[in-house]
Protein backbone atom coordinates (compact mmCIF):
# COMPACT_ATOMS: atom_id res chain seq x y z
CA UNK A 1 0.00 0.00 0.00
CA UNK A 2 1.27 3.23 -1.00
CA UNK A 3 1.98 5.46 2.26
CA UNK A 4 2.09 9.14 2.80
CA UNK A 5 6.01 9.99 3.14
CA UNK A 6 8.01 12.80 3.77
CA UNK A 7 11.66 13.70 4.44
CA UNK A 8 11.32 13.69 8.26
CA UNK A 9 11.26 9.97 6.87
CA UNK A 10 12.60 9.67 3.68
CA UNK A 11 14.71 5.80 4.23
CA UNK A 12 13.42 2.79 4.58
CA UNK A 13 15.47 1.72 7.84
CA UNK A 14 15.71 -1.68 7.84
CA UNK A 15 18.87 -2.30 10.18
CA UNK A 16 20.66 0.92 9.60
CA UNK A 17 19.15 4.01 11.18
CA UNK A 18 18.52 6.65 8.77
CA UNK A 19 19.89 9.09 10.98
CA UNK A 20 22.88 6.82 10.71
CA UNK A 21 23.38 6.70 6.32
CA UNK A 22 22.31 11.13 7.05
CA UNK A 23 25.95 11.44 8.81
CA UNK A 24 27.32 8.98 5.85
CA UNK A 25 27.18 12.14 4.03
CA UNK A 26 28.36 14.45 6.71
CA UNK A 27 31.33 12.60 7.08
CA UNK A 28 31.96 11.79 3.40
CA UNK A 29 31.87 15.95 2.95
CA UNK A 30 34.25 16.74 6.09
CA UNK A 31 36.59 13.98 4.44
CA UNK A 32 36.43 15.94 1.22
CA UNK A 33 37.45 19.24 2.75
CA UNK A 34 40.31 17.34 4.87
CA UNK A 35 41.54 15.99 1.62
CA UNK A 36 41.33 19.65 -0.03
CA UNK A 37 43.45 20.67 3.23
CA UNK A 38 45.65 18.34 2.08
CA UNK A 39 45.28 15.45 4.93
CA UNK A 40 45.70 12.22 4.36
CA UNK A 41 44.65 10.70 8.06
CA UNK A 42 41.78 11.71 10.41
CA UNK A 43 40.87 10.07 13.71
CA UNK A 44 37.81 9.31 14.88
CA UNK A 45 38.16 12.04 17.29
CA UNK A 46 39.08 14.86 14.87
CA UNK A 47 36.11 13.61 12.61
CA UNK A 48 33.69 13.82 15.13
CA UNK A 49 34.81 17.09 16.59
CA UNK A 50 33.88 18.40 12.60
CA UNK A 51 30.61 17.34 13.10
CA UNK A 52 29.76 17.99 16.61
CA UNK A 53 29.35 14.24 18.12
CA UNK A 54 31.53 11.82 20.03
CA UNK A 55 34.82 9.42 18.73
CA UNK A 56 32.80 6.73 19.68
CA UNK A 57 29.49 7.70 17.45
CA UNK A 58 32.04 8.20 14.12
CA UNK A 59 33.12 4.45 15.56
CA UNK A 60 29.83 2.86 15.65
CA UNK A 61 28.11 4.51 12.80
CA UNK A 62 31.00 3.18 10.75
CA UNK A 63 30.53 -0.22 12.46
CA UNK A 64 27.37 -1.10 10.73
CA UNK A 65 29.57 -1.31 7.41
CA UNK A 66 32.82 -2.70 7.80
CA UNK A 67 35.95 -2.06 9.66
CA UNK A 68 37.73 1.10 8.17
CA UNK A 69 40.68 1.61 10.57
CA UNK A 70 43.79 1.42 10.82
CA UNK A 71 45.79 0.94 14.29
CA UNK A 72 48.20 3.78 15.70
CA UNK A 73 46.79 5.81 11.95
CA UNK A 74 42.90 6.52 12.10
CA UNK A 75 41.35 6.53 9.02
CA UNK A 76 42.99 7.06 5.41
CA UNK A 77 40.94 9.87 3.88
CA UNK A 78 40.97 8.64 0.52
CA UNK A 79 40.11 5.08 1.23
CA UNK A 80 37.25 6.15 3.91
CA UNK A 81 36.15 8.35 0.85
CA UNK A 82 35.79 5.37 -1.19
CA UNK A 83 34.68 3.20 1.29
CA UNK A 84 31.44 6.03 1.67
CA UNK A 85 30.80 6.23 -1.92
CA UNK A 86 30.48 2.77 -2.05
CA UNK A 87 27.87 2.09 0.57
CA UNK A 88 26.22 5.24 -0.23
CA UNK A 89 26.38 3.74 -3.97
CA UNK A 90 27.52 6.83 -5.58
CA UNK A 91 30.76 5.65 -6.90
CA UNK A 92 28.66 4.53 -9.76
CA UNK A 93 26.56 6.11 -12.64
CA UNK A 94 23.13 6.89 -12.24
CA UNK A 95 20.48 7.09 -15.30
CA UNK A 96 17.97 10.04 -14.09
CA UNK A 97 14.84 12.36 -16.09
CA UNK A 98 13.96 15.20 -14.84
CA UNK A 99 10.13 16.02 -14.95
CA UNK A 100 8.92 19.80 -15.55
CA UNK A 101 10.96 22.56 -17.41
CA UNK A 102 9.09 25.61 -15.03
CA UNK A 103 11.74 28.02 -13.29
CA UNK A 104 13.09 24.99 -10.68
CA UNK A 105 13.45 22.24 -13.30
CA UNK A 106 15.56 24.87 -15.70
CA UNK A 107 17.19 26.56 -12.68
CA UNK A 108 18.50 22.33 -12.23
CA UNK A 109 18.95 21.50 -15.82
CA UNK A 110 21.82 24.00 -15.65
CA UNK A 111 23.56 23.13 -11.91
CA UNK A 112 26.51 21.04 -13.12
CA UNK A 113 27.08 19.45 -9.79
CA UNK A 114 24.54 16.51 -10.51
CA UNK A 115 26.86 14.94 -13.24
CA UNK A 116 30.03 15.56 -11.34
CA UNK A 117 28.00 13.44 -8.62
CA UNK A 118 27.48 10.42 -11.20
CA UNK A 119 23.85 11.64 -11.86
CA UNK A 120 23.67 11.88 -15.35
CA UNK A 121 20.22 13.82 -16.45
CA UNK A 122 19.84 12.48 -19.87
CA UNK A 123 16.01 13.38 -20.65
CA UNK A 124 13.62 15.92 -19.23
CA UNK A 125 9.37 16.21 -19.84
CA UNK A 126 7.04 18.89 -19.66
CA UNK A 127 3.72 19.63 -21.26
CA UNK A 128 4.44 23.14 -22.47
CA UNK A 129 4.47 22.88 -26.26
CA UNK A 130 7.10 25.86 -26.32
CA UNK A 131 9.12 23.66 -24.78
CA UNK A 132 8.74 20.08 -25.98
CA UNK A 133 11.89 19.21 -28.83
CA UNK A 134 14.11 22.01 -27.50
CA UNK A 135 17.34 21.45 -25.72
CA UNK A 136 18.31 22.71 -22.37
CA UNK A 137 21.99 22.34 -21.54
CA UNK A 138 22.20 19.22 -24.39
CA UNK A 139 19.13 18.12 -22.34
CA UNK A 140 16.27 16.81 -24.34
CA UNK A 141 12.63 17.66 -23.83
CA UNK A 142 9.89 15.08 -24.41
CA UNK A 143 6.43 15.46 -24.62
CA UNK A 144 5.26 14.19 -20.78
CA UNK A 145 2.72 11.47 -23.02
CA UNK A 146 6.25 9.78 -24.56
CA UNK A 147 7.71 9.24 -20.67
CA UNK A 148 6.98 5.80 -20.51
CA UNK A 149 9.11 5.02 -23.46
CA UNK A 150 11.55 6.89 -23.30
CA UNK A 151 12.01 6.35 -19.16
CA UNK A 152 12.50 2.45 -20.79
CA UNK A 153 14.00 2.96 -24.06
CA UNK A 154 16.90 4.94 -22.16
CA UNK A 155 17.13 2.50 -19.07
CA UNK A 156 16.34 5.63 -17.16
CA UNK A 157 16.52 4.33 -13.01
CA UNK A 158 15.91 7.94 -11.02
CA UNK A 159 13.43 10.74 -11.82
CA UNK A 160 13.37 14.54 -10.11
CA UNK A 161 10.00 16.09 -10.04
CA UNK A 162 9.85 19.41 -10.28
CA UNK A 163 6.38 20.21 -11.63
CA UNK A 164 4.26 22.16 -9.63
CA UNK A 165 2.51 20.69 -6.56
CA UNK A 166 -0.78 19.61 -8.03
CA UNK A 167 0.70 17.25 -10.36
CA UNK A 168 3.30 15.82 -8.35
CA UNK A 169 1.33 13.17 -7.32
CA UNK A 170 -0.05 11.89 -10.66
CA UNK A 171 3.84 12.18 -12.30
CA UNK A 172 5.19 10.19 -9.36
CA UNK A 173 2.70 7.61 -10.26
CA UNK A 174 3.73 7.85 -13.85
CA UNK A 175 7.47 7.32 -12.73
CA UNK A 176 6.55 4.27 -10.62
CA UNK A 177 4.71 2.75 -12.97
CA UNK A 178 7.48 3.36 -15.63
CA UNK A 179 10.06 1.20 -13.92
CA UNK A 180 11.63 3.88 -11.80
CA UNK A 181 13.25 2.87 -8.48
CA UNK A 182 14.26 6.41 -6.75
CA UNK A 183 12.96 9.95 -6.88
CA UNK A 184 14.07 13.37 -5.69
CA UNK A 185 11.12 15.55 -4.89
CA UNK A 186 11.51 18.93 -5.19
CA UNK A 187 7.98 19.50 -5.07
CA UNK A 188 6.18 20.83 -2.08
CA UNK A 189 4.01 18.27 -1.65
CA UNK A 190 4.03 14.67 1.14
CA UNK A 191 3.77 11.67 -2.35
CA UNK A 192 2.67 8.21 -1.63
CA UNK A 193 4.54 6.00 -3.03
CA UNK A 194 5.16 2.52 -2.78
CA UNK A 195 7.74 1.11 0.02
CA UNK A 196 10.36 -0.19 -2.23
CA UNK A 197 10.71 3.34 -4.24
CA UNK A 198 13.56 5.16 -2.87
CA UNK A 199 12.64 8.71 -1.50
CA UNK A 200 14.39 12.16 -0.74
CA UNK A 201 12.11 15.73 -0.91
CA UNK A 202 14.12 18.48 -1.54
CA UNK A 203 12.07 21.42 -0.25
CA UNK A 204 13.44 24.97 -0.29
CA UNK A 205 10.08 26.28 0.71
CA UNK A 206 10.57 24.39 3.44
CA UNK A 207 13.96 24.81 4.62
CA UNK A 208 13.50 28.77 4.11
CA UNK A 209 10.78 28.27 6.86
CA UNK A 210 13.09 27.32 9.16
CA UNK A 211 15.57 30.11 9.05
CA UNK A 212 13.04 32.36 8.91
CA UNK A 213 11.68 30.50 12.25
CA UNK A 214 15.05 30.64 13.94
CA UNK A 215 16.07 34.27 12.81
CA UNK A 216 12.46 35.16 13.91
CA UNK A 217 12.41 33.94 17.41
CA UNK A 218 15.89 34.44 18.34
CA UNK A 219 15.52 37.20 20.24
CA UNK A 220 12.24 35.64 22.36
CA UNK A 221 12.71 34.90 25.97
CA UNK A 222 10.98 31.97 26.54
CA UNK B 1 32.68 30.48 20.51
CA UNK B 2 32.01 29.28 17.12
CA UNK B 3 30.85 25.39 16.89
CA UNK B 4 30.41 23.31 14.01
CA UNK B 5 26.72 23.42 12.73
CA UNK B 6 25.03 21.28 10.27
CA UNK B 7 21.58 20.17 9.22
CA UNK B 8 21.04 17.83 11.55
CA UNK B 9 20.83 20.43 14.78
CA UNK B 10 20.52 23.75 12.34
CA UNK B 11 17.90 25.08 14.83
CA UNK B 12 18.64 26.60 17.70
CA UNK B 13 16.02 24.85 19.84
CA UNK B 14 15.51 26.38 23.38
CA UNK B 15 12.13 25.08 24.08
CA UNK B 16 10.43 23.75 20.85
CA UNK B 17 11.96 21.19 19.70
CA UNK B 18 13.56 21.44 16.04
CA UNK B 19 11.34 18.47 14.60
CA UNK B 20 8.41 20.37 16.32
CA UNK B 21 8.96 23.24 13.65
CA UNK B 22 10.02 21.06 11.01
CA UNK B 23 6.79 19.59 11.30
CA UNK B 24 5.12 22.61 11.37
CA UNK B 25 6.15 23.56 7.47
CA UNK B 26 5.22 20.15 6.80
CA UNK B 27 1.58 21.01 8.31
CA UNK B 28 1.60 24.19 6.35
CA UNK B 29 2.50 22.32 3.24
CA UNK B 30 -0.63 19.40 3.70
CA UNK B 31 -2.76 22.52 4.91
CA UNK B 32 -2.10 24.62 1.57
CA UNK B 33 -2.63 21.16 -0.38
CA UNK B 34 -5.86 20.68 1.23
CA UNK B 35 -6.76 24.47 0.13
CA UNK B 36 -6.01 23.91 -3.22
CA UNK B 37 -8.27 20.74 -3.34
CA UNK B 38 -11.33 23.09 -1.85
CA UNK B 39 -11.67 21.93 1.82
CA UNK B 40 -12.09 24.45 4.14
CA UNK B 41 -11.45 22.88 7.78
CA UNK B 42 -9.14 20.19 8.52
CA UNK B 43 -9.03 17.85 11.94
CA UNK B 44 -6.00 17.09 13.57
CA UNK B 45 -6.45 12.66 12.69
CA UNK B 46 -6.95 14.08 9.21
CA UNK B 47 -3.84 16.21 9.18
CA UNK B 48 -2.05 13.81 10.89
CA UNK B 49 -2.80 10.87 8.64
CA UNK B 50 -1.33 12.93 5.90
CA UNK B 51 1.97 13.38 7.84
CA UNK B 52 1.51 9.70 9.22
CA UNK B 53 1.21 10.90 12.49
CA UNK B 54 -1.03 10.73 14.80
CA UNK B 55 -3.68 13.04 15.92
CA UNK B 56 -2.35 13.50 19.75
CA UNK B 57 0.97 14.37 18.04
CA UNK B 58 -0.54 16.84 16.37
CA UNK B 59 -2.59 18.76 19.04
CA UNK B 60 1.24 18.26 20.77
CA UNK B 61 2.55 20.47 18.60
CA UNK B 62 0.48 23.26 17.71
CA UNK B 63 -0.01 23.99 21.48
CA UNK B 64 3.73 24.80 21.95
CA UNK B 65 2.15 27.82 20.35
CA UNK B 66 -1.43 28.71 21.33
CA UNK B 67 -5.04 27.28 20.67
CA UNK B 68 -6.19 26.88 16.97
CA UNK B 69 -8.62 24.45 16.81
CA UNK B 70 -12.61 25.21 17.54
CA UNK B 71 -15.05 22.88 19.09
CA UNK B 72 -16.82 20.96 16.33
CA UNK B 73 -15.42 21.93 13.46
CA UNK B 74 -11.48 21.19 14.15
CA UNK B 75 -8.97 23.56 12.49
CA UNK B 76 -10.05 26.08 9.83
CA UNK B 77 -7.28 25.75 6.63
CA UNK B 78 -6.93 29.41 5.64
CA UNK B 79 -6.95 30.22 9.81
CA UNK B 80 -4.43 27.28 10.65
CA UNK B 81 -2.08 28.53 7.54
CA UNK B 82 -2.06 31.79 8.63
CA UNK B 83 -1.35 31.11 12.28
CA UNK B 84 1.98 28.72 10.96
CA UNK B 85 3.33 31.38 9.08
CA UNK B 86 3.24 33.93 11.59
CA UNK B 87 4.43 31.71 13.99
CA UNK B 88 7.30 30.66 11.17
CA UNK B 89 8.24 34.01 10.71
CA UNK B 90 7.61 33.88 6.54
CA UNK B 91 4.17 36.24 7.08
CA UNK B 92 6.67 39.47 6.57
CA UNK B 93 9.15 39.97 3.92
CA UNK B 94 12.65 39.14 4.51
CA UNK B 95 15.52 41.24 2.09
CA UNK B 96 17.95 38.42 1.09
CA UNK B 97 21.62 38.81 -0.62
CA UNK B 98 23.65 35.89 -2.55
CA UNK B 99 27.12 35.58 -2.23
CA UNK B 100 28.33 33.30 -5.61
CA UNK B 101 27.00 33.30 -8.98
CA UNK B 102 28.50 30.34 -10.26
CA UNK B 103 26.37 27.38 -11.94
CA UNK B 104 24.18 27.31 -8.61
CA UNK B 105 23.74 30.88 -7.87
CA UNK B 106 23.03 31.40 -11.40
CA UNK B 107 20.06 28.36 -11.12
CA UNK B 108 19.14 29.98 -7.80
CA UNK B 109 18.63 33.51 -8.84
CA UNK B 110 16.41 32.26 -11.73
CA UNK B 111 14.12 30.78 -9.63
CA UNK B 112 11.11 32.84 -8.65
CA UNK B 113 10.09 30.06 -5.74
CA UNK B 114 11.91 32.88 -3.18
CA UNK B 115 10.51 35.91 -3.73
CA UNK B 116 6.79 33.70 -3.79
CA UNK B 117 7.67 33.05 -0.57
CA UNK B 118 8.82 36.25 1.10
CA UNK B 119 12.66 35.96 0.18
CA UNK B 120 13.54 39.20 -1.82
CA UNK B 121 16.81 38.97 -2.95
CA UNK B 122 17.97 42.30 -3.75
CA UNK B 123 21.61 42.14 -4.54
CA UNK B 124 24.53 39.75 -5.25
CA UNK B 125 27.88 39.19 -5.13
CA UNK B 126 31.02 37.42 -7.02
CA UNK B 127 34.59 37.64 -7.42
CA UNK B 128 34.93 37.26 -11.31
CA UNK B 129 35.26 40.43 -13.28
CA UNK B 130 33.28 38.97 -15.79
CA UNK B 131 29.87 38.97 -13.68
CA UNK B 132 30.80 41.90 -11.70
CA UNK B 133 28.92 44.81 -12.72
CA UNK B 134 25.96 42.46 -14.69
CA UNK B 135 22.14 41.85 -13.66
CA UNK B 136 20.74 38.83 -13.40
CA UNK B 137 17.35 38.43 -13.46
CA UNK B 138 17.08 42.14 -12.54
CA UNK B 139 19.65 42.01 -9.42
CA UNK B 140 22.52 43.60 -9.17
CA UNK B 141 26.05 41.58 -9.25
CA UNK B 142 28.71 43.66 -6.91
CA UNK B 143 31.96 42.86 -6.70
CA UNK B 144 32.59 40.91 -3.15
CA UNK B 145 34.85 43.35 -1.76
CA UNK B 146 31.81 45.76 -1.38
CA UNK B 147 30.12 43.44 0.51
CA UNK B 148 30.11 44.99 4.06
CA UNK B 149 28.91 48.38 2.52
CA UNK B 150 26.03 46.88 0.03
CA UNK B 151 24.63 44.73 3.15
CA UNK B 152 24.61 47.62 5.41
CA UNK B 153 23.14 50.33 2.98
CA UNK B 154 20.35 48.00 2.19
CA UNK B 155 19.49 46.44 5.31
CA UNK B 156 20.27 42.92 4.09
CA UNK B 157 18.85 40.12 6.81
CA UNK B 158 19.88 36.98 5.26
CA UNK B 159 22.60 35.96 3.11
CA UNK B 160 22.66 32.65 0.53
CA UNK B 161 25.82 31.19 0.26
CA UNK B 162 26.33 29.52 -3.19
CA UNK B 163 30.32 29.91 -3.28
CA UNK B 164 32.68 26.52 -3.50
CA UNK B 165 33.32 24.70 -0.40
CA UNK B 166 36.69 26.40 -0.46
CA UNK B 167 35.57 29.67 0.47
CA UNK B 168 31.98 29.26 2.16
CA UNK B 169 33.05 29.76 5.53
CA UNK B 170 35.44 32.74 4.91
CA UNK B 171 32.29 33.86 3.23
CA UNK B 172 29.70 33.24 6.06
CA UNK B 173 32.23 35.32 8.38
CA UNK B 174 32.07 37.90 6.81
CA UNK B 175 28.10 38.15 6.16
CA UNK B 176 28.24 37.82 10.03
CA UNK B 177 30.45 40.80 10.55
CA UNK B 178 28.97 43.09 8.15
CA UNK B 179 25.58 42.53 10.30
CA UNK B 180 22.95 39.23 8.73
CA UNK B 181 21.22 37.59 11.09
CA UNK B 182 20.66 34.05 9.42
CA UNK B 183 22.14 32.63 6.18
CA UNK B 184 21.17 29.39 3.89
CA UNK B 185 24.19 27.67 3.33
CA UNK B 186 24.17 25.18 -0.45
CA UNK B 187 28.04 24.72 -0.12
CA UNK B 188 28.74 21.55 1.20
CA UNK B 189 30.60 22.53 3.98
CA UNK B 190 29.94 22.18 7.81
CA UNK B 191 30.22 26.05 8.62
CA UNK B 192 31.56 27.51 11.98
CA UNK B 193 28.71 30.17 13.45
CA UNK B 194 27.90 31.71 16.30
CA UNK B 195 25.28 30.54 17.98
CA UNK B 196 22.85 33.63 17.37
CA UNK B 197 23.06 33.31 13.77
CA UNK B 198 20.20 31.14 12.32
CA UNK B 199 21.73 28.53 9.63
CA UNK B 200 20.34 25.99 7.43
CA UNK B 201 22.42 24.10 4.98
CA UNK B 202 20.44 22.85 1.64
CA UNK B 203 23.19 20.32 0.00
CA UNK B 204 21.51 18.55 -2.85
CA UNK B 205 24.88 15.76 -2.71
CA UNK B 206 23.95 14.91 0.31
CA UNK B 207 20.55 14.39 -0.50
CA UNK B 208 21.16 12.85 -3.91
CA UNK B 209 23.66 10.14 -1.87
CA UNK B 210 21.14 9.43 0.67
CA UNK B 211 19.08 8.92 -2.39
CA UNK B 212 21.07 6.60 -3.72
CA UNK B 213 21.73 4.34 -0.40
CA UNK B 214 17.90 4.04 -0.50
CA UNK B 215 17.86 2.81 -4.19
CA UNK B 216 21.18 0.93 -3.91
CA UNK B 217 20.24 -1.26 -0.86
CA UNK B 218 16.42 -1.63 -1.60
CA UNK B 219 17.35 -5.41 -2.43
CA UNK B 220 19.87 -6.17 -0.08
CA UNK B 221 18.77 -8.67 2.79
CA UNK B 222 20.24 -7.61 6.00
Amino acid sequence: MPSPRNKLQALPSRDVPAVVVSRLSLYLRELRQLVREGRSTVSSSQLGKLLGVTDAQVRKDLAYFGHFGHPGIGYRCDELIAEIRRILGTDRSWIVTMVGVGNMGRALLRYKGFAEQGFRIVAAFDSDPRVVGTKIEDIPVYDTSELRNVIRQQKIQLGMITVPATQAQQVADQLVTSGIVGIVNFAPVTLSLPEKIGLVGVDLTTELEQLAFSVANRNVRR
